[in-house]
């Protein structure tokens, strides 16, 4: 599996991902799952992939392809994020297209998602998820998180700590604790950990990071986090039951 | 979807569900999930369960009318906790045998897992799940929780927080934040929550609670672990970036 997410605010970006592979629990790999676009000084692109590496890798040849060849459509000349996506969107479909059939028949997944975050210039900052279909949807202030690939075990703390008006800073610790709270708990997303900032209407990536398997700034923030948890944890109020060894109302309560 | 817990802990154990019952997200109710099959002085028996509610509830009511028949096998005969088990294991696959056909037929779901937690008289106190095929695992002292339905949310907080030696308050807390944790991020768990704990060696419950939608205690140890998270969350490290806007330097790193 895969975990990469992005967090919007009204500040700007954060975009982070694994780089686990792995196809079954036997055959486990590190692929990088973020790339930038950027043409700085003009715009700020940052994809983000999971599912299938075939297909994912298949398309970021395919946007290579274009901005090598100066196609008319490329990630440097679609003028808004709005074009980016959709033509994002059909490198996707004709990626499948071509596959998809000889996967099929091999019950192998073809799935991918993307994310891809960035600006325009004129244009406001932005973040998109693309599905498997081709089809999208953009993060909104109200909800200023996208995550793709295993994204339920790093959901929690995205739920409780962000929103619009967290700082750069805080929603990129955040994302790296979401990221570390994943890999904790499944074995499918590892390091290296890819991470990087854009404050908007700068036009040019702010800060990047990358996390190797051992790094010891990794192993801090894990140790901190549990620490400051488990602090947390013993700062809760106490639980007031309802009844006390009362076997009897228990089971008024229990089965019907 | 559902989500139930158990933990044991050296002290005893703790088992806890929710009671959102859904077919499709446009059909939600309230069903029970935990059960107190008990026999105070003698043994405590505890079930929680997920997937399929006409399985799950046909199980169930297997168990009682064997209790209500007085059968050779029903769950205050048994003499180990390895045979209530293989028992419930066997209810699941009689259940199974006899509806899998037509539900599969539609394309309905017709998979279960059962949590069993308890202690009888003469043995240790044990920790079970079961699964839909009827085999099952035990919890041990390395991996002191089993989980069943939608169990990723609430996984982080178990594997950061709890081991063999977490007292019972803590380990009630413990369940209590990872249920609330998946309800806040997942719409198809939801209140009123159950909760039992059960003290090693005592063969009667020790404490349960009912915590129901709106609840204040529930809202209170929601609102104070949010706080808690946050403070935490600033109490961690400043990231240490590795460039600063270099672009080159990035691409580098994030482009092979």
């Amino acid at each position: 599996m895969t975990y990469c997410l992005g967090i919007i605010t009204q500040f700007g970006l954060v975009m982070a991902a694994d780089s686990r592979t792995n196809a079954g629990v036997d055959y486990i790999s590190k692929f990088r799952k973020l790339f930038d676009f950027s043409l700085p000084g003009d715009r700020v692109i940052l994809l983000a992939t999971s599912g299938s590496l075939s297909v994912t890798q298949g398309v970021i040849a395919a946007l290579n392809q274009d901005l090598r060849h100066h196609s008319a459509d490329n990630l440097h000349s679609l003028s808004s994020m709005h074009d980016v996506v959709r033509y994002v969107g059909d490198k996707i479909r004709s990626v499948q297209e071509r596959d998809r059939p000889w996967l099929e028949k091999d019950g192998i997944d073809y799935h991918c998602n993307f994310l891809v975050g960035g600006q325009i210039r004129g244009e406001e900052h932005q973040l998109h998820l693309i599905y498997s279909q081709g089809n999208s949807i953009q993060a909104m202030p109200e909800m200023p998180f996208l995550q793709i690939g295993e994204a339920k075990y790093g959901k929690p703390i995205l739920d409780r700590t962000l929103n619009f008006n967290t700082s750069m800073d805080a929603a990129a610790t955040c994302a790296l604790l979401s990221i570390d709270s994943t890999m904790k708990s499944n074995i499918s997303v590892g390091p290296p950990i890819n991470l990087v900032t854009y404050e908007t209407n700068s036009y040019a990536i702010r800060h990047q990071l990358q996390l190797r398997l051992g790094d010891p700034y990794l192993a801090k923030i894990r140790k901190e986090w549990e620490t400051a948890l488990r602090n947390a944890f013993e700062l809760m109020p106490p639980i007031a039951w309802q009844h006390l060894a009362e076997i009897e109302a228990e089971e008024d309560i229990l089965i019907d």
